[in-house]
């Protein structure tokens, strides 16, 4: 059978665009069975838009004008296509009663036709799809070309100790009770990428490949949703084979012609009582599963390998991509400071860039900056041409801490006076901002987002947060990685030297924290695996530093609500899926 | 029968407390049944806390403790105490299966015992139940007293098309099959405050009574969460007659005596076929249903009544005491401008003070703020007794416009400057903060937030949003009420005054917006009613105005997403019940 993965990439809502899509493809048709992702029709996620009627109204003339121009000018033989979107009820007042994410079957000269409505709905970490949708109640197979093709929508193909149901062990008993079999699984999807996701993918997809004796067809759509990125990445698998794999975060139609055998009685009903009786090896928790390492004495965070840092570095510079021409930005400004994570995110947006597109660099020294931080800035944008600004703040510091001193009648603190210098890097980089139209991309980390180091309006002002997914010794392994493989544009020495905030003489992390190994060890722990102080412990960590890094992370939930949206690159993420009250007795 | 109602006030995760409170109630308890709210064992929303191992961990040792102690030591006869709390089930790996919201029944002598899970989950809005709960499946009687006790949790005694049961029904249905009355129906919450809610929850309250032919009693838990605020204001009633109400935002214990009569099966069964055909009048949609005044030519909010001006003011109060405290605050700054917004913060947070608490104004003029604008705001901290700070920009301004020019070669544009200074008093203003410890509330209210008119990382910082839930017209309403309550705390002016950022030369809000009356009643449109553009338009707006607030409101999420907790007083709020996603192709 010819199969065609359509792996798209479209704004949400941009129905224009869309429409323009299908009937491109839809007007010299290649034969077959076309498959486009879960959600085509609308994109994903679409969150409180699904219920508010302008987006409803603009929708539903959508899918009007497609059965429209299907009945009028779609002609062919041999084909069909199924894709995702949105099945609204309406109660009498024309609010939605009822909304189904379905499949939509469409074929030559006929209307849109919903065939499958999704029956596993995600609802955990940054899902909440059963605030928006009704599950299906049945799983559904397709008859095309005489081939039985069973359908499925992203979580469908999960299994889990937490789902209600299991569409895939249904098919198996379905196939075992009608001794009929299925000669094609599809999944469209809307599968959020996070690092080594894609192994788990097709991982499962060969062992519902293998339960259900039929190739596993996969398409997941492209696009970058604020913080959440869709990485395409689509697959066919069969057995243990994989037959065609799409490329990561770039939108294709993969074509191949995939065999179909019919399995024999036999083949079909022999092994199945003995698979649904065995547990799968790919579940939904294996996705979660723990991750240290104990290669030395205490667990650290795994070693980002090389393959990984590729992936986090094609994801990172995709994600800033598609949420600054999304948003309207081709130029680009970030508060260079001398230390690692603003080299990063330089060096990231650089090696991202496109034609027409341009970055800026801001070198803001006060009077605790050391002369080889803004050496290092500059060291490096002229090794990538950026050009690099530089606005003192030393002179408008001193006026703030003399007028401060007339109004008050009192000298600022230690922590006042910090702060101050950083809140004042703040308005006067979103000044450069206003004046040259260019977004500002945050570079905070997630260890200094865990403990809330940062000056909230500070250092923590920017539209996205690039590194908000990563540790800080995640962002020294990138930054190694970057050196080795793009000519060392980061000078050796800002990997090198002691992190600081340079907010007072002599200050560095370490006064403050423990050393970033350590760390962030605990905060995965924390964070990742929610586990207990005393298990923390047990692991080898001191019981006071445990302590004191769960009271930085409780006490600065307020920060976090505040911060911009931050790439998701990992299971767990600060951000829409990681949800705690601020005010609450601390542990 | 002897009912006690508990309107407790405990701070999430507060477990010695909790403990200690319901000790002390065992200790010499009263005879008769005591209802405490749902969850009232470890609080209410808890979001991802109750998913973190060392929440878990304390709440499995607090009901350990209780059961110990209920066995040693808690005695008495006729005595049973239901409570609501968590009833988790756990994998071998120790992590949450399922967690089911219950009843727990604590009585002399024994451990506590879930005798009812929660059917309707609530995961509309604010709520994400789903996320977190299993449902129960089952309705529940429990006997005490010989009497037949019908068990709800909060959302179980509402009605919708969206819920899959109706568990009040279920029950008329047991009586009409079983011939068996139920003799009391309790319903255990943790309902939040919006304006006019309590109504909306006795007049459901008695259609329970008079269905189900029995007292219905329902308690409330009190205390602000973030932006949550519950208001307690338990009560119970019968048939149409309200026996007993508790305050408003305040803890205390309702004890009163129920007489219960028991139905004749005649009058049991009489009117129960026909009361179980007919819809109820109190439906879930009628909590949200459309609320607009045609009184003049065009829709405008309707007016805040003053009954409705005193529960604003006595639930934003709550509110932002709530916060303050739970995060350790007792000493308030607000930035005054001379505008009605700030003047009102300051008026709220004034009149809910207690005793050692302070609160200071700053004033931070630039050169476009008026004289009139200082000395309203002097006029108004004199007449109320706060102290008020003046810190000018003017001199921090220019050297900003000077430094500027040096560090770029060339003028600030208009929005550049007007920007900037907006985000110099923010610095400012969190300096003041940081040097005296404390906390700023944020003065925009819903309609800027709506429309974006405000400068991120400037008028829109904040620990906490006091009228991010109310429009600009309320605003003055809530004004004029309290002038005429509270001697005219707020000088007149302030009130009758054009509205200006004051950021440039006789600048005015007019110049870039629509009458606030126009522009609120639109927004209400967009936000409450999600009306089609072409809806609003029928109503009688012009179709490029309203256009315009559309494009505004679409173009402003970014500003949101950053925003503070906002006090939630109304159905539909910006916030956390609030999620629409920044890049998407706008209409």
């Amino acid at each position: 059978m010819e199969l065609h993965l359509h792996q798209t990439h479209h704004t949400i809502g941009d129905f224009a665009k869309i429409v323009d899509y299908l009937q491109d493809q839809c007007c010299t048709p290649l034969p077959g069975l076309h498959l486009l992702p879960e959600l085509f029709l609308t994109g994903y996620p679409l969150q409180d838009l699904c219920l508010q009627k302008p987006f409803i109204k603009n929708y539903q003339e959508t899918l009007a004008n497609i059965n429209q121009w299907s009945v009028d000018y779609f002609r062919g033989e041999n084909i069909a296509f199924l894709m995702g979107g949105l099945k609204y009820t309406f109660d009498p007042s024309g609010l939605p009663r009822a909304i189904e994410n379905v499949i939509y079957l469409l074929q030559p000269g006929l209307e849109l036709q919903a065939i499958y409505s999704k029956r596993l709905l995600p609802n955990y970490d940054i899902f909440d799809e059963e605030k928006y949708f009704s599950p299906g109640h049945a799983s559904r197979c397709f008859t095309f070309q005489g081939k039985n093709i069973g359908l499925l929508i992203c979580e469908d193909m999960w299994t889990s100790s937490f789902h209600q149901h299991d569409p895939v062990k249904e098919f198996a008993r379905d196939i075992v009770k009608t001794k009929k079999s299925i000669d094609l699984v599809i999944n469209l999807s809307a599968s959020p990428y996070y690092l080594d996701k894609q192994k788990n993918r097709i991982a499962r997809g060969m062992e519902i490949s293998h339960l259900l004796k039929a190739p596993f067809a996969y398409v997941n759509r492209v696009g970058g949703e604020d913080e959440i990125l869709f990485d395409g990445a689509s697959f066919i698998v069969q057995g243990e084979e994989i037959l065609v794999q799409g490329q990561s975060f770039r939108a294709e139609i993969i074509s191949t012609t995939v065999p179909i055998k019919k399995p024999s009685e036999q083949a079909l009903l022999g092994n199945h009582h003995e698979d649904l009786t065995q547990d799968p090896a790919n579940t939904w928790e294996g996705l979660f599963s723990p991750n240290f390492s104990y290669a030395h004495q205490l667990p650290t965070l795994p070693d980002l390998t090389d393959e990984k840092c590729a992936s986090l570095i094609q994801a990172l510079g995709f994600g800033m991509q598609e949420y600054a021409t999304k948003t309207g930005f081709n130029k680009f400004l970030i508060a260079l400071s001398g230390g690692i994570d603003s080299a990063l995110v330089v060096a990231l947006v650089k090696l991202s860039l496109r034609p027409g597109q341009s970055l800026e660099c801001l070198y803001m020294p006060s009077k605790f900056s050391a002369q080889i931080s803004h050496d290092l800035s500059a060291e490096m944008c002229q090794k990538i041409q950026v050009p690099l600004k530089v606005f003192p703040i030393k002179f408008l510091h001193s006026t703030v801490n003399i007028a401060f001193q007339e109004a008050f009648g009192e000298q600022m603190h230690g922590l006042t006076d910090e702060n101050i210098q950083s809140r004042l890097r703040g308005a006067l980089l979103y000044g450069r901002s206003n004046q040259t139209g260019r977004m500002v991309f945050n570079t905070s980390n997630k260890s200094e987002l865990a403990v809330g180091y940062s000056t909230q309006y500070g250092d923590s002002v920017g539209a996205l947060s690039v590194l908000g997914d990563l540790y800080k010794t995640e962002v020294i392994s990138l930054c190694r990685y970057i050196n080795k493989y793009h000519e060392n544009i980061i000078p050796q020495l800002i990997i090198d030297r002691p992190p600081s905030a340079e907010l007072r003489e002599q200050q560095e992390d370490a006064q403050s924290l423990p050393p970033y190994a350590r760390l962030d060890a605990i905060l995965e722990g924390i964070l990742s695996y929610r586990l207990t102080l005393q298990e923390i412990v047990a692991m080898g960590f001191e019981s006071t530093e445990v302590e004191k890094i769960y009271g930085l992370y409780q006490k600065s939930e307020y920060k976090r609500t505040q911060f911009c949206p931050i790439l998701k690159v990992k299971t767990k993420s600060f951000g829409f899926g990681y949800r705690v009250p601020i005010a609450k007795k601390l542990t």
